[in-house]
């Protein structure tokens, strides 16, 4: 605390006592969110579009808001777990958004893989009605977010990370604090996506180029994942592919969106991205090809249907 | 064993009490490979065009052959440790080759990264002379190579497996035994390739991409190695040029040929693989500014050139 510690002490008093937190967006992300926040003992109010989420959160003993803004009363944390930045703008700014709704003090905590320009720019126009941004983009699928094992690339002031340190410890197990102003969390995040995309889709490349060759791709798998050629995203997608799971956690269309924002924030930087712009255009191929809001393994099982391997893709 | 281990036993008698051994190439990963051999016991003969690497493996206790011949005469086992396929070939069938020259029962195996076409023809051509062909493709490094600990991703017969166990076993931690065939590990090591080669090359953009951010370059490798976007090479290459370290290990003209083998097969295949057909684009280009006989990592290199990174280029 250091010799401040008695005067931030007071400061944080209300902060400390206020357990309300607002979360926007109920997906597979925002409701695992939402259920760690209540397990914590959080007053959790939730608001999403599509009823089935919300009786679920109120079966679990949340609020349901019908708004952003009706959500984010009394808050000290809003939680924004939707899918862009035109759904996060929404949220702050559209009808019903939460922007000069929130209490003096709380925190916009936004959660979307965004573009480093644009959590910048919200979290200037926010600043504009008194409230504060957290630029917090998440990682680690629907499984960690229903244990509130997160991890969150995040930016911002030192003092709204403290007063919402409560809530980020209750949905996280990794809070990275990566700088004091919106736009570098984001940006770690971007260079994430970057990798995770192109590892995902070149993995489906490999694998393919492995099945035209006759080879058995469970041994294939067993290999690569001893060996130096191994990636995070190799292991965890390719036995998704193996195991012709096709249950969608994270849908191809997101990997379109990211690899996006990655091509457009290098070529407003003049920097040639060319590995990333090969990646872009194989899950534009797989969106193309219907898989768009399938898993983002669905690229392997493109490749399957191009080269009529059933292991890739058993209806090929 | 099964029923005809006492059958077995006598005809690996002869095999097993011969020790002598020969390691043709003796680079980074030859040495090491002979260096192994020499501690665990075995009689080495070296043979290398290079007297500066002979009598380093005279001083080690190994003996200096002036040709591929000379070194497997009374070998069970000739080790080739070359680069590439035309090196292979010429250490086989060249002048002072070794074909036709090994004895009864004695075992070639062939270490480099060649295209699985060209294993199984050297394997046809070699067992015509009487000998067998091991199709045993290395990866780990130098510094396994001298440590005893490789992987190898090896295919041929079972009997001559058996028959120079104690050989590989003195050079490796992970053996792959990958099918009956000749052709079957290189397959396994061009599918390792494509992904390694690749994921060196994008972890070079995502660092690129990151200083043009602005972003601190140690604190990406802290986040991306704990996150979804890391990969082996990422981890282990990203170190090395943070670290400013140049030593080459394994060179960009090495990724240049290896996945020059991944676009080679795949077109014959039919098969599009555009995100290794970009890794490659870049290493040429790191080749083309002069870096081809420097680390691999060296694409990260040529970006800080690009981009006036000192982090990634200190020279830039």
């Amino acid at each position: 605390m250091g010799r401040n510690g008695f005067k931030r002490q007071l400061a944080m008093d209300e902060p400390e006592t206020n357990r309300c937190v607002a979360v926007i967006g109920l997906g597979s992300m925002g409701f695992g969110i939402a259920a760690s926040l209540l397990r914590a003992g959080f007053d959790v109010a939730g608001s999403d579009p599509n009823p089935t989420v919300t009786e679920r959160l109120r079966a679990l003993g949340g609020r349901v808001a019908n708004s952003p803004a009706e959500a984010a009363a009394g808050a000290k944390a809003v939680l924004c777990v939707v899918v862009n930045a035109a759904q996060t703008e929404q949220v702050l700014f559209g009808p019903g958004g939460c922007a000069g709704q929130m209490i003096p003090g709380a925190a916009f905590v936004a959660m979307a893989t965004i573009a480093p320009d644009q959590a910048r720019s919200f979290a200037a126009k926010l600043a504009a009605t008194g409230a504060d941004y957290l630029d917090a983009p998440i990682s680690g699928g629907a499984a960690k977010a229903a244990a509130g094992k997160l991890s969150i690339m995040a930016s911002g002031s030192p003092e709204v990370f403290d007063r919402v340190a409560d809530v980020l410890a209750a949905v996280s197990e990794n809070l990275f604090r990566l700088g004091n102003q919106a736009g570098q969390g984001s940006t770690f995040k971007i260079v994430n996506q970057l990798l995770a995309g192109v590892h995902i889709a070149v993995a489906a490349e490999a694998m393919a180029f492995a099945a035209g060759q006759g080879l058995d791709l469970e041994e294939v798998y067993r290999v690569i994942t001893a060996s130096a050629g191994n990636s995070w995203m190799f292991t965890d997608r390719m036995r998704r592919v193996l195991d012709k799971d096709r249950v969608p956690r994270s849908t191809t269309d997101i990997f379109v969106k990211d690899l996006g924002i990655v091509l457009d924030v290098a070529r407003a930087e003049r920097l040639p991205v060319p590995i990333s712009a090969a990646a872009l255009q194989m899950f534009l191929m797989a969106s193309a090809a219907g898989m768009g809001a399938e898993d983002d393994s669905s690229v392997a099982r493109l490749y399957g249907r191009l080269i009529g391997s059933t292991a890739l893709d058993p209806e090929s």
